[in-house]
């Protein structure tokens, strides 16, 4: 940690940063923590693009791997979600050092697929919560202050107001981790909370990754789930019938997995974190 | 078998089926083999309907298992597609009586998340192909013609070109598979040629099922992939760059599974039958 403040390194390994949201959000940073500002190094390739992607796999695997492994950087920021983080996993696990299991990763959405990778490697500083491109939600600063409060002060009232240092858990994208079921980059969520959130898929769709994620013997041993908010649902044709806290409940009874009501998380400014394992105030 | 035909029954796990689909596919079948039309037994379940489904989850099983289990019915012709077979897993497979593994099944897109439980369980009649429902498209008598093709005469023109006695196939729609993998009710693909197809499907959503897909362990032991048609694609912001071939050849150069070019499966009236496991013409 450099004197005065943290150093946070922001990466993009799926969709593109606008630099004004980097520059708005170093600025947020200073003005937030004027005595000790965390210094935001976003790296360049934040910005680059490649089709879908803010540059292409190896690109963006290397500059992951850049700041994951820099042992001046306290904490890796994932910049924002879209697709492409589980394109980079067998890059960015064959790269990681020793240095990269002490840091601190804070992102959610798409972010998850590295998340829940680096969970299957022992990191014990993973966390879902808000990015850099939570800015350009009205009211955005709400969320990515507390991004900053966690990762500069680990302040509790940043967390999910379930997580305590009492239990194990962890948060992911209802899609992001359907499509985590199976590899070998699915985490052992065994004796955790659960914490799911879902924006822009159909009911049938949410329905169907429950499905496939409690049809997982694995996820059978969680301690139980709960459920974040599910936004910007389109409309289903015919009418689905259900809201997602039905669907996940069917699928929950279904499991024999525990539901244990909602989570404070999901994609909007009032995303809360949520640590991956057993919290650590250190 | 009847005297002079086959008797075929017709079940919905997913979405209903229009009434007027099944009397014009009993008149096909009469006009195509006038000395000895198939018996098309439309279970009345088809017509029912249940928010998203025709019918409940209860009713629709039941139904599956009255024709599975009929020792009198020959073949059981999946209605068509949409979603909701793969909720009516755990049931069925509870339900079935030896009189359900002599039979043929036939039906693709949702229908594979039954097809591929059954193959778990040693099924060696299933296989891949038009429904009712493609009596919709235009021209969708073609295809409803070749599913009778098979299931009355086992006729060789029916069948995908590559299929053949001498190798193991399996077809599959690339979203229903990725929500099999992972699952007790994923089928052991190890040596079959790999047939995917896909149909209004971003190509980022279709990048991220093949990483998904190609990422199992399992999956990485089939001989190897060749690709139906995905078609109407919707446009991808920002483009994807890619097409679906190209997109199939990144995954399976990365995970090693060799890529044998395209085949001729879709959801369209040229959608061939891909039988499940090794060709039997009998």
């Amino acid at each position: 940690m450099r004197p005065g403040g943290i150093t946070i390194g922001i990466v993009a390994p799926a969709s593109r940063l606008e630099p004004a949201l980097a520059e708005k959000t170093i600025e947020l940073a200073r003005s937030l923590y004027p005595d000790r500002p965390p210094e935001l190094r976003f790296h360049p390739q934040c910005f680059m693009s490649s089709g879908h992607f803010a540059g292409d796999d190896e690109t963006r695997a290397q500059a992951f791997l850049e700041v994951a492994n820099d042992e001046s950087i306290d904490a890796l920021w994932f910049a924002r979600g879209g697709y492409g983080s589980g394109r980079l996993t067998e890059r960015v696990l064959a790269g990681l050092t020793p240095a990269a299991s002490g840091k601190t990763y804070l992102g959610y959405s798409d972010a998850g697929a590295l998340l829940g990778a680096l969970y299957t490697r022992g990191f014990d500083g993973l966390a879902h919560g808000p990015m850099s491109a939570d800015l350009k939600r009205e009211g955005g600063e709400a969320a990515v202050k507390r991004a900053l409060a966690f990762l500069v002060d680990r302040a509790p009232s940043a967390l999910e107001r379930t997580v305590s240092a009492a239990g194990l858990t962890a948060a992911f994208n209802i899609t992001v981790l359907s499509h985590l079921i199976g590899t070998p980059w699915q985490p052992d969520l065994s004796g955790h909370v659960l914490m799911l959130e879902e924006v822009s898929e159909h009911m049938y769709r949410i329905d169907r990754a429950l499905l496939h994620i409690t049809g997982n013997p694995a996820i059978r041993r969680v301690a139980g789930i709960r459920l974040g908010r599910c936004s910007a649902i389109p409309p289903n044709e015919p009418d689905f019938g259900q809201t997602a806290e039905q669907v996940v409940r069917h699928w929950c009874d279904a499991s024999g997995i525990p539901y244990l009501g909602p989570a404070d998380i999901g994609h909007d400014i009032d995303n809360k974190v949520v640590p991956f394992g057993r919290l650590r105030l250190a």
